[in-house]
C-alpha cells in the first residue's frame, strides 16, 4: 500500500508560484489563444446530423425567445423590439467565443428589472448604455480572472435575490394583469401601492384574459411532465407543446385581441401596439441622452449608474456561471472564456441597440431538452428572431398586455425557490436570517442594495467567525502534575490574536498552581505576526503565577516567526509525539 | 490519568446560549453596577502610603503633562491652553470610572494630529466638538460591547498608522524647528512641500535651539537608562533627569529667551506668547461654530467630520486597549469599563475645553514606573496642571516654538517601531506589504484613510484565504483498488465551496477507473448550506465516470444537512476509524 500526499503546508506555496507561472503563460500560449475561440475547435468536426439537431433546437428556443424577448423588454420599461433585438446579436457572438453548447444568451427578467430603473428614471438610451457599459466590465474582469468574486454570493443570497427579483417583477405586472390603468412602479413596495391605489380602473376583460393565460400556462407546463424528445408521439406532442407554451398563450392572446378587434371594431383589451419593424440599426451605443429638456452627457450617465455598474455585470456574471455549472455535466466550466464571450454579447449587441443580455436558464434548458449540439443552435433563434422582426410586427401589435402580464407572473412564480425556507429551517437558521435580510433590503431599497447587504453580511460574519476560533481545551491529570493542552486550530488571523490571548489568560486563572499549559500546534498551518507576538507577550504573563507554557509541535516557520519576534522563549518550543501520552511524557521531561 | 475536555462542536452553541445569557444578566447585576465604578472597589482600601506614592508618580507624570499638553496642542492647531485643559478633566474622571491604576488620560500626539484637520480648516471649536461627539460613539460602544472591533486592526496596520502619523506630526513642526515663517500642512506630503518652499525664512538661532533640544533629549534619554526608582543617589538622579527631560528642555528654551528678551529688548526667538490663564469656563460643547463668514450647525458640523466620527473614537479606543493590555500585568482587561470611562472622560472634558483624549503611553509609562498604586495619581498630575495654568501663563509665553518642535520631533522618533520591517521582512513579507501599503495612504490620503485601507486590505485577504482552503488529497493504492482521500478542513465557509468541487473534479478527472474518492470530514465542523449543495450536485457529475464517491466521518449535524438537500445520497455517508487502513476497509466492504 503505498501512500502519496499533496497540499501540505510546505508545497503550498510552491504551488503558488507554479500556478502563478502557469497562468502568465497560459496568457500567451497559442492553445490558449485557440481556446479563446471555441469555434476554432468544434467547427471544423461539424456535419450534417450535428447541423439538423441544432435547427431544431435553435427554432424551439425561438419559440420562446420571442416572447419572452417582449415579456422582458416590457419589463425593463422598454419598446417591445427592444427585447428582440436582445436576443439577436447574443446568439451570435456566443456563437464564436462560447464554450458551452446549451447556453442561450438572451436578455433576462432580473437584468431587464435592473435596467428598468434607468429607462423609467431616464430614457431608452440608458438600456443599451449600460449593456455597453456591462459588456466592458465582465470583459475586463473576465481577461483580470476576477470570476472567483462570485463565489462570495453564497446561495441563501442569491436565493433571496432571485426572490425579491420575481416579487419585484411580478408585482410591476399586476396593473397590466389586471388592465388598469397608471403606472407601476420599480420596486415592490412602489408597485405594491400603486396596484391599491390604481384598483378602481380595474378591467374586466383583461383581468379574464390575464388570469386564464396564468392557468394555461400551469396547464401545459404540467402536461409536460414526464414526458421528453424521445418519447411516442403523443407523449412527444404533450412534450412540445409544454415547451411552446408562451408561444402558445401569446398566439392564443393574439388571436382574441384580434377577433374582438374586427367583431367590435374597437380595441377593448389593452394590447402592445405599435412595434418597430426590421433589422435594428447598427450604430455606436449612446453616449449622450437627453431627460426631459436636458442632455446628458458620458459621465453624467456613468454617474446616473454608479455602483450598477459593478453589481449589473456581477449579477450578470453570476446567472450565467450558475447556468454553466448546471449544464456542464460534470465538466468544470472555463469562467474566464464564458466572462470574454459574455462581455463581447453585451459590447456587440449594444451596436444593434441590446439591452443587457447573459445566459438565460429556461432557455438554456430548453436549448439542453431539445438536443443541441453545439453553439450553432444559437443561430437559428436568431433567424426565428429576424423572420419575426420582419414580418410578424404587425401580429405582435395585437399581443395583450394582459397575456404578457401572464406569462411574466407565471414565469417569476416558478423562479421562486420555495423550498429554501424549510430547508434551512431545518439546518441552518442563521442562513435563514440571510436569506430573508436579503429579501427584505432588495424589496425595500432595491435589488442591487439588497445583494450587496447579503453579500456584506455573509462576510462580516466569515469574519467575526475567524476571529473566534474553537479552542478545544483539555485538561490531563496525572500523577507527575497537571497539564492543560489548548489545541490550536489550524488558522489563526490577526483577528484571533485577542481570543486567544484571552482563553490562555482564563485557562491560567483557573489552574491549580505548578499546573503546566501546552499549546498543541500541531494541526496550526497559518499564522500572522499579531498572534505571534500575542502568544510571546502573554508567556510573560501566565509565568507571573506559578504556571508553566509549552509550545508543542509547531510547524518550523511559525517557531521561526515567533523565534525572531522574541528570541527568549525559543527552549519553550518541543517537539513530540501528538497523543495524549506523548505530550504528557514529554512536557514533564521538560519541566522537570 | 483522566482526560476532560471542553469546546467539542456539540458543546459550543450551548455555550454560545450561555455566554448570552451571561452577558445579560451582566448589564443588570448589583455586582456589575458596582464594577462600572471602580473607584468604590478601591478606595474603601486607601491610605496614606498608598497616597504618597500616587502624588509621587503624579507629579512625575504632571511634569511631563505640561509640556506635552502645551505641545500636542501646538500639534493639533490649538492655543496651548487647551493642551492643559484637555488633561485635566480625563484625570478627574477617570479616578471614578478607570479601572487600570496606571493610566493616565489626556491629549495624545496621534488624536491631536487627526483632530488638525477640522482645526486648520474650519475653527478650534471644532476640536471640542470631536471630543464630545467622540466620547459619545466611544461609550455607545463600550455600552454595546464593541470593543471587539479593535481586534481586527492588525500589527502591521497599527504599526504603519502608528509610523505615518509619526512622520506626519514630525514633518509638520519641521517649519517651528528651523525658525521659518508660513503654515506647515495637514498631511506629510504637503508639509514637506511647505517646507521646502519656506526654506528661505530659514533662522539661524530658532534652528540651534530646535537642533540642541533634540540632542539634549536623546542625551537625558539615555542617561535614564538602567537606572530605577529605587536604585542608589546617582542613579535615582539620573532616572529623575531622564524621566523629567521634556520638563528640562522646555524649561531651559523658556531662560534662554528670558535672557535673550531681557539683554537684546527683542524677541529673536519664535515664542508660544500669550497663553489663556486661569481654569477654563465650564459650558456646553460648542453646537455651531463660525467658520470665515458662515455660522455651521450641528448637523454642518456632523457632515464636515464625516467618517471622523467613527475612525476617531476607534483609534482612541485602540490607543488605550493596547496600553491597559501592556500595563494589565497578566490580569484581564475590562475593555468596556474602559470604554466607558473613556467616552466620560470626552464627553465631561468637552465641557471644559478639552480635545480629544485618551491614553498616553508615554505618560502611562511614566506613572507605572513612578509607582503610581491607584488612579488617584491623576488627581496631583491635574492639581499640579491647574497650578501651571494658575501661575505660570506668564512664564509658558516664553517656550520657544523651536523647543517645542524638538520635544514633538524627538518623541515621534522613538514612536516609530523601526525594527518590525526587518522582523516582517524576515517572517512575513505579505504583511509588509500591509505595513507599507498602510503607510502610504495615510501620508498621501490622510491617516484615517491609511487606517480603513490597512483594515479592509487585511479582511479581504482573509476572506480569500477562506475561500482557498487547503485540501489534502492522499492516494492509497491497495490490492483491492485505489482510494483518494480528500481530507476536508475544520470549516468550510460558503465561499469555499466552488473551490472545494473544483477540487474534487480535478481530482476525479485524474483518478483511474474504479477509483474511490473519500471525503474525510473527521475535523470539518462548520459547514454552511452552499458548501452543502456543491458537495450534494458534483456527486453526480464524479459518478457520471466510473468513480465512487463516500463521505466518510462527517458530523451528524452536517451529515444531516447534506441529507435535507439531498435524500437520495444518504446512503454515501459512513463511519469508520480514521487510520488509513480503517479508511481503506471500509470503503472497500462499502464498494463491493
Amino acid at each position: 500500500m503505498t501512500v502519496t500526499n499533496s497540499g501540505s503546508a510546505e508545497t503550498r506555496s510552491r504551488t503558488i508560484q507554479k500556478s502563478v507561472k502557469k497562468s502568465c503563460k497560459n496568457v500567451c500560449s497559442v492553445k490558449s489563444v485557440k481556446s479563446l475561440v471555441p469555434i476554432t475547435t468544434w467547427l471544423p468536426k461539424y456535419n450534417i446530423t450535428l447541423l439538423i439537431q441544432d435547427i431544431i433546437a435553435g427554432i424551439t428556443v425561438g419559440l420562446t425567445a420571442i416572447p419572452q424577448g417582449i415579456a422582458y423588454a416590457i419589463v425593463a420599461g422598454l419598446p417591445p423590439e427592444y427585447g428582440l433585438y436582445s436576443g439577436l446579436m447574443g446568439g451570435f457572438v456566443y456563437l464564436f467565443f462560447g464554450s458551452c453548447k446549451d447556453i442561450t444568451i438572451g436578455p433576462t427578467a432580473i437584468l431587464a428589472a435592473m435596467t428598468a430603473k434607468y429607462v423609467s428614471g431616464y430614457s431608452y438610451d440608458y438600456a443599451v448604455f449600460v449593456a455597453f457599459l456591462s459588456g466592458w466590465v465582465v470583459l475586463a474582469m473576465g481577461v483580470m480572472n476576477l470570476g472567483f468574486l462570485v463565489e462570495f454570493i453564497s446561495i441563501p443570497v442569491i436565493s433571496g435575490f432571485t426572490t425579491a427579483a420575481a416579487l419585484q417583477i411580478a408585482s410591476a405586472q399586476l396593473i397590466s394583469l389586471f388592465g388598469m390603468k397608471g403606472a407601476s412602479g420599480n420596486y415592490f413596495s412602489e408597485s405594491m401601492i400603486n396596484f391599491f391605489k390604481s384598483i378602481t380602473t380595474f378591467n374586466i376583460r383583461d383581468s379574464i384574459l390575464g388570469v386564464v393565460t396564468i392557468l394555461i400556462l400551469m396547464a401545459l407546463k404540467r402536461i409536460g411532465e414526464g414526458c421528453s424528445r424521445t418519447d411516442g408521439v403523443v407523449k412527444q406532442l404533450r412534450w412540445l407543446l409544454s415547451l411552446a407554451r408562451n408561444a402558445v398563450v401569446v398566439i392564443i392572446g393574439i388571436i382574441i385581441a384580434y377577433i374582438l378587434k374586427v367583431t367590435t371594431g374597437e380595441e377593448p383589451l389593452r394590447i402592445i401596439g405599435e412595434i418597430g419593424s426590421g433589422l435594428p440599426t447598427i450604430q455606436p451605443p449612446p453616449f449622450s441622452t437627453v431627460v426631459g429638456n436636458e442632455t446628458q452627457n458620458f459621465t453624467d450617465m456613468l454617474q446616473t449608474i454608479g455602483a450598477g455598474s459593478i453589481i449589473l455585470p456581477l449579477v450578470s456574471i453570476l446567472e450565467l456561471i450558475a447556468i454553466a455549472k448546471a449544464f456542464a455535466g460534470g465538466v468544470e466550466v472555463n469562467a474566464t472564456q464564458e466572462m470574454i464571450a459574455l462581455g463581447l454579447c453585451n459590447i456587440i449587441g449594444s451596436f444593434a441597440l441590446s439591452m443587457p443580455v447573459t445566459g438565460s436558464f429556461t432557455r438554456t434548458a430548453l436549448n439542453n431538452a431539445s438536443g443541441v449540439q453545439t453553439p450553432a443552435g444559437g443561430i437559428f433563434t436568431g433567424i426565428l428572431i429576424l423572420l419575426a422582426l420582419s414580418l410578424l410586427t404587425s401580429t405582435f401589435y395585437y399581443i395583450p398586455r394582459a397575456s404578457l402580464a401572464g406569462l411574466i407572473i407565471t414565469a417569476m412564480f416558478y423562479m421562486i425557490d420555495y423550498k429554501i425556507f424549510a430547508r434551512l429551517w431545518r439546518t441552518s437558521k442563521k442562513e435563514l436570517i440571510y436569506l430573508i435580510a436579503t429579501i427584505c433590503v432588495c424589496l425595500l431599497l432595491g435589488l442591487e442594495y439588497g445583494i450587496i447587504a447579503g453579500v456584506v453580511l455573509d462576510a462580516l460574519v466569515l469574519l467575526f467567525t475567524s476571529a473566534r476560533p474553537s479552542l478545544d481545551v483539555n485538561t490531563i491529570s496525572s500523577a507527575k502534575g497537571n497539564v492543560i493542552v489548548i489545541r490550536l486550530p489550524e488558522c489563526l488571523p490577526y483577528c484571533a490574536a485577542d481570543h486567544l490571548r484571552r482563553k490562555i489568560l482564563k485557562v491560567s486563572f483557573k489552574a491549580k498552581s505548578d499546573t503546566l499549559i501546552v499549546m498543541d500546534g500541531v494541526i496550526l498551518r497559518k499564522m500572522d505576526t499579531t498572534v505571534a507576538s500575542n502568544l510571546m507577550s502573554v508567556i510573560k504573563d501566565v509565568e507571573k503565577t506559578n504556571i508553566k507554557i509549552l509550545f508543542l509541535n509547531f510547524h518550523v516557520s511559525i517557531k521561526e516567526m515567533c523565534n525572531v519576534i522574541n528570541p527568549k522563549y525559543r527552549n519553550k518550543f518541543v517537539t513530540s509525539g501528538s497523543s495524549i501520552e506523548d505530550i504528557v511524557e514529554v512536557t514533564v521531561k521538560v519541566t522537570v
